[in-house]
């Protein structure tokens, strides 16, 4: 069987792209990555891209042929991958199968998004309107900015379901996240403090977005612009490349499922079988079981998701992930598996179609020793990401290896 | 090496879904085309979906969530391709690479449009604008309905280029594919005759869409709903489904290439290096030259597009397509090799994320003997599809064979 490697990754700092255009987001990220293993784009064979909010928010589709656009980059196999929010993740795992089908050798895969205008500017509505066509058109009538009012009745039902879980256990997934991001200069929120305090404090930007739901400001990811890329080749990309195996990951397990977009359609939201079935499968790949992850990323678009999150990777028990960050153990200084060293969606930024990229891009720079020393966590076997799209519909799980 | 064949296909009439929803359009797609084949959702490892109109014309996204809504898909690996019109070839060839990669055994593609209203009415505008985003940024101000202006100024550098190109000779291009439709009892405009003089004739429905270029009514296709679905597997797959011989088609080759987006780019817009390129790599994987090619679909967006795409899949030499439908050789009794026997995107109809998977499926059932007597193609040897996205941007080609 043929592997899999990751051998560069490439971001912009996640926040503000100001007058970056979609187009030169995309040759930068493209760019970037070629230039962290010192190749040009002529050794490319395939690329996959996401940037799913860019026909709503940008009036763009065909993004292939923007990076077409590129030097380079003109006439070569590239497609468009989507699945919402895990439109990255999807993306890799496009480009993935044509390297296992040995149908390519060398791999790119360019997430983006641009969710503010040139002046660092977002509409919180029209964004909240662009999403929420992940959601089931059944389910989304009156719900306010929809997917904040989802995942607040999420929240809330995991907080009645769950004995130990609570508002306050809540609260330290943001602190957490926050934390780590404090040390991540390419976070958006890099400079902004957040104790478990000031998530249960209802006062300046934080307050309850839906009424009577407990979902708050800061149990929110970000709206951000951002790009992110990796370069991924299989074996013989590797010997093309020639990249020294001190930078070499091998992307040892991967997997794809997707719930019902019907929520009222599940057994249980908080136990998503398709979620679970995508980490099972990837970890089978890899042939490890969960105790062998010892750094994660998961996709914490909100509070709820960074603590089921935490369950749903095997790294705490069905309703046990709230505690597990309010025990520390998601910090990296917590003597456990430590989760979204990067700072997460909540804080180092969610630009769409770049995050599913990110989270495997930090999973690699964390294995080949590339982030900051305060975030960085040592003696590392496996990483594993779990990006979801909608309604925890459409999830992505990856885990990566050092070679 | 794998081999990828297709088993089954089913396909909605194309024109007007009427009141079904684009969730039932996809569930109605995936379980006609396991009936072909006798067999239901469960055995299916992978789908892959088309449908690139549906966050703008349909509020829409994550396609995958909803066709996991219909029972017995739910919790498989479901992603949805995007590269505009050719997000429905793009499909096909992202669950090939899975079945090539022995990831999977037997998938689904799955593409569908809804462009039009419960009642059948179709806002030119607001489909133009739509289908407009797939242009260059740069490349789409002030053009009327974006598509039909970019075109009609690619009809006219067509006839100014070559000296055996005319409108009179391009009218044939409608009137041979509407002559097609009429026997195809699915195509949208199998009741509507159209000789090469109506298509001359500024009349009733048929005028110049910009004062001063070539393009009339009668060039363009149509704004359809419709939808289609595959099952495609591989050769563990074929087992499996038990699949009679006389049923079963190879996939033999496929590939796909973008161009620049931006066409000012381009050397010569009347040769898309991408276009041939995807034609000569998906013909070197099948092992064959066009002169093996017997029957073909290519994407007649425009008129001067079937001729262009008779050139681009090697039918006829560069500037010589027009005359190719003049002397009649597009014709199913004309001699030569048909195009476009189901009528093509002009008079079949061109559901977006259907065409592409519509196009495959109508030269599977060619191969098989399922068209309509008076549109089937005698003694085939390999049929041919040519399938793109945007100003001939992504360019997605198969190559089909008896097994």
């Amino acid at each position: 069987m043929n592997k899999i490697f990751i051998v560069g990754y490439h971001q912009s700092a996640f926040g503000k792209l100001m007058d970056v255009t979609l187009e030169q987001a995309f040759a930068n990220a493209a760019n970037g990555a070629l230039a962290t293993v010192g190749a040009t784009p002529e050794v490319v064979d395939t690329i996959s891209m996401a940037a799913c909010c860019a026909p709503l928010l940008n009036d763009q589709m065909l993004l292939s042929g923007l990076l077409a656009d590129a030097p380079g980059f003109a006439n070569k196999p590239i497609d468009t991958a989507e699945n919402a929010c895990a439109s990255g993740g999807q993306a890799l795992l496009n480009v993935a199968y044509r390297l296992l089908a040995g149908a390519a050798d060398v791999g790119l895969v360019v997430g983006a998004e641009k969710m503010r205008n040139d002046l660092g500017k977002m509409d919180g509505l029209q964004v909240g309107k662009a999403l929420g066509t992940a959601s089931h058109p059944d389910e989304r009538e009156g719900k306010t900015f929809v997917f904040p009012h989802i995942f607040a009745e999420i929240m809330q039902r995991y907080i009645a379901t769950h004995k130990d879980a609570s508002e306050e256990l809540l609260a330290h997934v943001a602190a957490t996240h926050y934390g780590h991001a404090n040390e991540n200069p390419l976070a958006q929120m890099r400079k902004i403090k957040v104790t478990p305090e000031d998530v249960m404090r209802i006062e300046g930007v934080n307050r309850y977005v839906v009424p009577g739901l407990p979902l708050k400001t800061y149990d929110a990811s970000q709206i951000s612009d951002g790009y992110a890329a990796l370069v991924v080749v299989n074996s013989r990309g590797l010997e093309k490349l020639g990249v020294p195996r001190e930078r070499v990951v091998e992307l040892a397990g991967f997997a794809q499922r997707t719930d019902p977009l019907r929520t009222a359609q599940r057994d249980d939201i908080l136990a998503p079988r398709g979620a679970y079935g995508a980490v099972a499968a990837a970890y089978e790949m890899a042939g490890i079981t969960a105790d062998r992850v010892s750094v994660a990323e998961v996709h914490d678009c909100f509070s709820v998701m960074g603590a089921m999150g935490v369950e749903i990777i095997g790294k705490a028990g069905y309703g046990e992930g709230a505690r597990y960050y309010a025990d520390g153990k998601a910090r990296v200084d917590g003597g456990a598996t430590p989760i979204n060293t990067s700072g997460g969606l909540m804080a180092k930024g969610h630009p769409i179609g770049a995050t599913g990229v990110a989270m495997p891009g930090w999973c690699y720079q964390q294995l080949v020793g590339d982030v900051p020393a305060a975030l960085q966590v040592k003696d590392l076997d496996h990483a594993a990401t779990f990006n979801i799209g909608g309604p925890i519909c459409a999830s992505v799980v990856t885990v990566l290896k050092k070679v």
